[in-house]
């Protein structure tokens, strides 16, 4: 099971703009953390495209929150880079087994669905649980000085 | 995010050998579920190799559980399938950032990756706390008939 590289840069990206009031230009987000520009900027837009930012047009456009980033929560940007299908997909083989019968929905009876959903549920609750505003107050907390460099870096 | 189509297959092969006492070949576990047999061979050789199950050779041999199948959890399959890597996995992009700093091991410090972790860690302690052995209780308590019919498909 593995999550794209795009998880850690749109989750760095959701908590730096979380510190700047601004849009602030693909260019610029690709720059502080030298990632290759054009393909986070895809990832960018699938954050648009889940109302996680908001693209301004324009001059001085770039991507912005597009909402509290307390109304952000992980399980949103690990969803909008990866996609909403779960990690294990019942591909109901028990159908073709002895007694099988083609009438059943085994995604949801067989034991076996049942309980590797109950694992995802418990990962996606726990990244449910937790925002990029939380996220934000325990960086703060470790580093104070983090939003004012973070917001030099992306505005100046 | 996503899991490999043979964790479904050697979930149920490890509950199906656990009605079994005999060596089954890879050709009988393949046809119970039409399953294509050299790939559900491989499958069955890295369970062989993270020791959940053995393979015995011979004209009557074939692949049995090497243990208890209450010794076996559901984290022990899924790991031997898919590879002990975390699905997230922290590139330390942070080290680039503003005020980085290469002698800083991000992978613990960043409160992302942490907070990722965490989540990782709920999904495996689920998979970790129920067995083979549970699940195969949960099936007989809502079809007695399954280890049966699973003996007949496998052994007869």
């Amino acid at each position: 099971m593995r999550l794209g590289q795009a998880v850690e840069w749109m989750l760095h990206t959701c908590l730096n703009l979380s510190w700047v009031d601004e849009p602030v230009s693909t260019a610029r987000l690709a720059d502080i953390y030298r990632l290759p520009s054009a393909y986070l900027n895809k990832q960018l837009q699938a954050l648009a495209r889940e109302k996680i930012l908001v693209s301004v047009p324009g001059a001085r456009g770039g991507f912005r929150l597009a909402r509290d980033p307390a109304e952000i929560s992980l399980l949103d940007v690990v969803v909008a880079v990866e996609g909403k299908a779960e990690a294990f997909r019942c591909a109901q083989i028990l159908r073709n087994g002895p007694g099988g019968d083609p009438d059943v929905d085994y995604s949801s009876y067989c034991v076996v669905s049942q309980s590797m959903r109950r694992a995802e549920l418990a990962w996606r609750r726990e990244l449910a649980g937790r925002t990029i505003a939380d996220i934000a107050a325990d960086v703060v907390r470790r580093n104070p000085d983090a939003p004012e460099l973070v917001r030099d870096a992306l505005t100046n």
